[in-house]
């Protein structure tokens, strides 16, 4: 027997941050584009744009910036700020999941 | 900005105990009868012996006692095995999801 755990961020009541859109951000981050980040985790550009669009008006913080131009038509970087989001929520995330796993053993071992 | 968690277990990658079930083993607890336990928690009296079912064969444990006749038409108790399994999964519950608050803020805040 194991521990599954789920943890997301909601702002008065409504989800804000989850482990999608962490995928998303950091999917940006290893692509430098928006389309192909999309195409990783299998959701339409308008879809993610609006995810994006929906996460930095609730966070009120630029995540995410387009350069336009260049030899592969431009692309999309992580500001400074979504980094450091995301690295936060990274640590509270794994952390969480190792302090769950613990727990459960601690306390469902004989 | 608040956080959110939530906790299950799996045996070979299939869940098998959750909030839900804890709700509905409460409920049999609370009220001595899987047919009220199951109008509580809007489902059922066929789902939740399901639930209870394979919970049972999943867990390898008796969870639920039903016993016949009498004033009330019978009912059913929690075994003193489900009331432990109960006990350390509450347990467990509450103690990530304090956890997790306290994690959440010393990262997050600033």
């Amino acid at each position: 027997m194991e521990i599954r755990s789920k943890f997301w961020l909601e702002i008065d009541d409504e989800p804000v941050f989850g482990r999608g859109r962490r995928f998303l951000l950091e999917a940006i981050d290893a692509h430098g584009s928006i389309n192909q980040a999309a195409k990783e985790i299998n959701i339409s550009y308008k879809k993610a744009w609006s995810y994006i669009k929906t996460m930095e008006e609730r966070l009120g913080i630029m995540l995410v910036e387009r350069h336009v131009g260049g030899r592969n038509g431009g692309g999309a970087l992580l500001t400074d700020h979504a980094r450091d989001f995301l690295r936060k929520y990274k640590l509270m995330e794994e952390g969480l999941m190792e302090i769950a796993d613990e727990r459960f053993r601690q306390i469902f071992s004989p």
